[in-house]
């Protein structure tokens, strides 16, 4: 009996299709992926139609319908897939799908290039059947650029999610793995249904039980949970814990370049692989927010990096170095350390030092995860090493997840964000799915918004950033909308009114959430720790790098050259002009990279006070719109999710108002101008 | 072995003495509690001089020098101690020091109305032997008003303590109690030193496991610890859930008025007694902050104390009654509610309600253990209701041991603040000592301030903080320079030097840390929760109703009647009058009752900006003075215990700088007025 949603996988009772090729599915091939691909099309064919579908596994077509699961090399299928060739050779992940009529028959081939490639054919194929699209005429090519689609969890083995806001973890409890195995089964079928190929188990804050993971206490478990997620195509990662020769392996030191310490990692390297042969390496915080690194030992990021890439090397492993490094012990009194240089000043200049199993895991922004940042100057900087992006799909910063903020928007911005690297056309996209520099690995990560509420996610509307995250991951290519449609259509069915409604929130939600919270770029307007709700100075006079520089005159970090901290710098000349003048900075970025007065003029032709109260008065008004919107569905969706969500957009109807208040209130009291529409702001 | 300090009670080698009298004790009664006065004295005599004295136990006098140890009832002291029917009759507590030199003989008569205080006069007289006073001439007459002298832990059974800053529970650890009894005797030796009867020794929040004190599970090792105080004179106390008859009683509700409930808890204080027949009672946080109380049953505090004094007076137990009773959900946005006006809202209609065996428990000042704070007005508000004050000896508020903050002064204006309830001289004091209305029960208790640190306080220092407290609680009329002295010559010895600068550091340092902290008794500007370090807006938009109001033009909570909450009215009218007017207003209190532009003129001359910029850039200087007079101790002091006090000194140092620079650029962000002095403040 599963106590939890299915999310899209639903495969609710489908009359669209009468179609005979779903009694019959040829399947020649029975490796472990294989079988699951076809369990899942059984599963969704008895569910959505009542018919259950026969396998035979024969090696030539019979004369009836049917589909067929196959690989681009099936030889019977070199008159249905043509151009099977030119994918094998081009990208690492793609598949067909192809419909065909044969003598009045309808026959379906999906055909991936690998067997989890076939798996996300049939997924894809299952998608088109949920949206009920027409299957007669299908000619779908596939392929995504981005060999690494991850996630990563923050789980800790007590069971307790860093930054988690949906329950524990699924992975761990009161420092043992977790019983319930069909649970991770069904969350891999969600990855694998949106094309993730990746997943790290545990916090990149590696605490003293999860440093043995690493060890024989573990690995026994650990290949069990790797197991489940191989059979959907899908490769275990392990963060790792850098000082681990010395907190587990009874060394004096971690020094990256100490022989003894070598070995160990060699060692170590060795054992995981006797357990999972299939292992993906290690993702690696070093030196950031208090954990250990090779600076411990006067070594650098990549002679750090390198030696666990020697490790792993032998096995096809890799390093998921993070770049998220910085100085978190700031005195705030500074204001020529700037913490968004931190991640391009430590990494630039190690450009081509790195082993080519060693991947750069760089945020979107180079701050952290607020809800607007420019993007990371890094990305693009570093031809000759491996990148990777790195999103956070739990909402730390967001709302967690008791708002509705969708995400993709944002990640949008950052994937087509220009770096100007090769001048113009050199998008983000095209850094970290490799194609600009040939990095031999690169790609995507996000981090996880799941845990073990019944609904995966907290809040329900919460799942499409877990199922955008994944088709975003595939192929960035994708709108927003489109996403939003795929995922709706799937999860709440397609009456028009729903799609339109929740598409609606969906996107309107990500510029809501900025709306009331803190404007313009400037960030950090939140309670320090847990970082809900608002805090305007909490983290002002604080170490962590984290200002606004409010005061009676204006607000904003001056990060010009001119003036400033030089961070424009970071960008390549037609960015860093940009970003350096008033002129043509976005007003969206503007308190990140000015320092200006609250009657500053923005291009919108408000001024920055007026702005602050209008979008903050509006945002409380829109996010009782999205409520209201909601509402109105009452009765087109299921009762226990209409409720859940419904309680969620409350409490961010009830919240906003807070955010408006204490914001408004603030600047008031600092600036002492009136709202020119003379709204209630309190003294 | 003992690991932890003697504090004050150290009992150096000290030749000051050639007196035979050390070498003879006579004692008529050897009940427990003159066992341990006899114990404590052989103890010290021994360790001071190197004497190991005979015990005698006697009828008459013998032709030698001695110390008598006796109570006021002995006949056969009907000569020396001619005036001992007086003190019989008129105070609870008293004793007689008297020397007599017959035919060249010193003989010592030490002399209580009770054990327990005779144990007083021995610890006194040890008092003046540490301190090397000439005991040839002693005629010493002591008693205190003060009927109760208590200490509030709040221990909780894990170990922990809620505002503790000295270590873990002394009595409890991992949920049980601890093994180490002789720490609870030595500490029990530390409190009836200086007068203190009564203790509580779980914390007012009383979580679940707490709640079963009262039960047969725990009441055999309540027993235990009660049975160790109950030899130094000391009463001891539980604190209660009021909720304990749902929690723990099988019943369905707590409502004071419930037969059953009135059962359960008679049933309760019998079982008590049946462990412990000298119980002292119930201390009692109800309805405040989310602890249960009789509001949940639509009675109101007198309905919900009465009920448990009536189970507890067949006993003589009483009620400790908390009146910290406040709307802690309160809207910032709500200007009208003032949680300064609560308790005497919630408890002044209730004089005249509530058994004589019940005692309100009232802090200080209105808020909550700030810094500075105006005296409650309830103190002298309720003529027939037994009133005692709560001033809280761990310091919350006040730099958490690890800043130097004595706070005998800040106790001591409390205690002389005149009320003027009878005209001019009714003084607080007077109030909680019971003489003004004739309380059958009051006095003073503090919230304890130790732990298992092996100084006992943290704060080497801090131990004259308990040190006072006792003192005061005995006798309020002492001055602070008298405690302070005292200790600091029992502490450290008599070298002038040493008296001189640690008590210039004492006295000095309640000031110096109001100086570098919030300013103007406007309070609150720490950190949230653990309510460390500066933080301006800490608590500006929150919902515990301490708020500062500070805009670009001005600052402070307007408390009149004229234009405020009103506050000022529930004093008495000499005192309502001062605090209305602004030309009245102490300047230290100005900021709690008035809302003040930034160039408003003190009666210092200063303006209020200037004033803050002042106290701020002096509070680090005299906090470098703090070390550097403790510096000039070096050699003077034990190493273990000079650098232990000069490592806090540096953290002190260090931390005021963060407070001044803070609260300055906080101020100077807001008002943009430079200091005049030109001195930096950060921008």
């Amino acid at each position: 009996m599963i106590q939890y949603e299915p999310c899209w996988l639903r495969y609710e009772k489908n009359d669209q299709y009468k179609e005979p090729c779903f009694e019959t599915i040829i399947a020649k091939e029975l490796s472990p992926i294989f079988c699951v691909a076809l369990e899942e099309l059984k599963f969704a064919i008895t569910s959505m139609f009542g018919i259950e579908p026969s396998v035979i596994s024969i090696s030539k077509p019979m004369e009836r319908s049917f589909i067929w699961i196959g690989t681009l090399d099936d030889k019977e299928l070199k008159d249905v897939l043509l151009d099977s060739e030119k994918f094998r050779s081009m990208y690492s992940d793609a598949y067909i799908i192809r419909s065909h009529i044969h003598n009045g028959k309808l026959r379906i081939y999906i055909a991936g290039k690998t067997s989890a490639n076939t798996l996300y054919g049939v997924f894809h194929f299952l998608r088109l059947l949920q949206m009920k699209e027409d299957i007669h005429h299908l000619s779908i090519v596939e392929h995504s650029n981005n060999s690494l689609r991850m996630i990563n969890h923050w789980d800790n083995m007590d069971g307790g999610i860093e930054r988690g806001y949906a329950g524990k973890s699924i992975f761990f409890d009161n420092g043992q793995f977790t019983k319930n195995r069909r649970r991770i089964k069904d969350y891999a079928r969600l990855l694998a249904s949106v094309g993730i190929n990746a997943v790290s188990i545990n916090n990149v804050n590696v605490h003293q039980l999860e440093t043995k993971l690493i060890t024989e206490e573990f690995l026994p478990e650990v290949e069990e949970v790797a197991g489940i997620f191989r059979t959907y195509g899908i490769k275990t990662f392990l963060s790792i814990n850098y000082a681990s020769p010395v907190e587990i392996g009874g060394l004096s030191t971690a020094d990256p370049l100490d022989p003894q310490v070598r070995r160990w990692w060699k060692e170590t390297a060795k054992r995981i692989y006797q357990y999972i042969p299939d292992f993906g390496g290690f993702v690696v915080k070093a030196d950031s927010e208090f954990r250990p690194g090779p600076f411990t030992y006067g070594r650098d990021h990549a002679e750090g990096a390198n030696m666990l890439a020697e490790a792993l090397a032998p096995f096809g492993g890799l390093v998921i170095w993070r770049c998220f490094v910085y100085n978190c012990q700031q005195d705030w009194r500074d204001r020529r350390t700037d913490r968004a240089k931190a991640a391009y000043d430590h990494f630039k200049p190690l450009d081509g030092r790195f082993r080519e199993n060693v991947v750069l895991q760089i945020k979107n922004g180079p701050m952290d995860f607020q809800v607007r940042e420019p993007v990371s100057p890094l990305f693009g900087a570093m031809p000759k090493t491996n990148q990777m992006m790195e999103v956070q799909i739990t909402q730390e910063y967001t709302g967690q997840q008791k708002h509705l903020c969708f995400l993709i928007p944002q990640w949008k911005e950052a994937l087509e964000f220009d770096t100007y690297v090769n001048g113009k056309g050199s998008e983000v996209k095209k850094v970290i799915d490799g194609s600009l520099f040939g990095y031999r690995y690169s790609g995507i990560v996000g981090v996880s918004n799941i845990g073990n509420d019944s609904n995966w996610t907290g809040h329900t509307l919460a799942q499409a950033n877990l199922y955008g995250f994944g088709r975003l991951a595939w192929n960035p290519d994708l709108s927003a909308e489109e996403i939003a449609n795929e995922w709706i259509v799937q999860t709440f069915g397609d009456d028009p009114q729903v799609i339109e409604a929740v598409s609606w929130m969906l996107l309107a939600s990500w510029r809501i959430y900025e709306n009331y919270t803190s404007p313009l770029g400037v960030g950090w307007m939140v309670n320090p720790g847990h970082h809900y709700g608002p805090n305007v100075d909490g983290y002002e006079y604080s170490h962590w790098g984290t200002y606004h520089y409010a005061d009676r005159d204006g607000i904003g970090v001056d990060r010009t050259v001119a003036t400033g901290t030089g961070y424009t710098a970071q960008y390549f000349p037609e960015n860093a002009a940009m970003y350096e003048s008033l002129d043509t900075c976005p007003d969206e970025l503007l308190l990140f990279f000015h320092y200006v007065s609250y009657t500053h003029r923005l291009h919108s032709g408000e001024t920055v006070i007026q702005h602050i109260y209008n979008t903050h008065f509006e945002g409380v008004e829109q996010a009782k719109q999205l409520r209201k919107r909601w509402e109105q569905l009452k009765g087109k969706i299921d009762e226990k999710r209409y409720h859940d969500v419904l309680e969620r957009l409350t409490i961010q109807v009830e919240h906003a108002k807070e955010w408006r208040d204490v914001i408004n209130t603030y600047f008031y009291r600092k600036s002492g101008i009136d709202d020119q529409y003379g709204r209630k702001i309190y003294r």
